[in-house]
């Protein structure tokens, strides 16, 4: 038995909930702030049997990896500028801390 | 010294709060969501001497291991049921996932 | 790698932030509330590399150790006592409990 300990971006947040509901496996949500993104963060609690740590990990990995995305500026910053067309600009997004914490003992009642 | 982090539902935390409080165990808490459950829960971190962990184990499993309750529905269920009596029915309420942790250095300023 | 989980008054907290961001310590915030503190309390969650958790210990000793300072009771409660002066009195503030923990793995995504 293991506890993962998975910080990750709030916008990969709900993907990954249902993945572990699908899974069977018990997550439980803190309401977390900061690393240096001024954005909410989530962190994810959970106990997991030690052969299943690796399917978790690819599971946080997969939802919320580092990556590029093309996001279309809104429309509204565009009103002064007639005759512009708004092009999608690339953003990083996600991201995910995971700690992999030993247990000692683990109890259910 | 462990780290002893218990999630509990919030209808046990009240009754487990006051109970640290008189056995003078310092346990912090933190608002989180989850599980399979949709209603909130309640997670302790309680730093605490090897020789307590049970006594601290006995304390949670105590306040909110699972079991059976009887509720009688509220009243305006039965509204549109003239003559019909609310009987009590049985729900299943509490539980509790506790992990307990080694800590390599424990300090207080 | 290290896990350190430090539990300061809010109080103390924005300070603590601020230095985490100068030194490049990614520290994630949790709020929580308790101990025997009626008054909030922040938990930073900060994995942080094995030669540099002392000095995040000295980091959070500075920011939060327990101390006594000068506090004028607000003006408002001397309304009714007309030529008595407001005295500056003694109070307790600060304090920080803090668990280095071991992990069996870091990873970022
Ligand atoms: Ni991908
Ligand atoms: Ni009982
Ligand atoms: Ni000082």
């Amino acid at each position: 038995m293991k506890l993962v300990i998975a910080i990750v971006q709030d916008k990969d947040a709900s993907q990954l909930s249902d993945q572990f509901i699908d899974a069977n496996i018990r997550a439980t949500k803190l309401s977390t702030t900061g690393g240096f993104l001024k954005s909410g963060n989530t962190t994810y609690m959970i106990g997991i049997d030690d052969q299943r740590v690796d399917e978790v990990l690819a599971m946080i990995k997969e939802a919320s990896h580092s990556r590029e995305e093309f996001m279309t500026p809104p429309v509204n910053l565009d009103a002064s500028m007639e005759g512009t067309t708004a092009y999608p600009v690339k953003v990083q997004v996600g991201g995910a801390t995971v700690f992999v914490m030993p247990i000692e003992k683990f109890q259910q009642f």
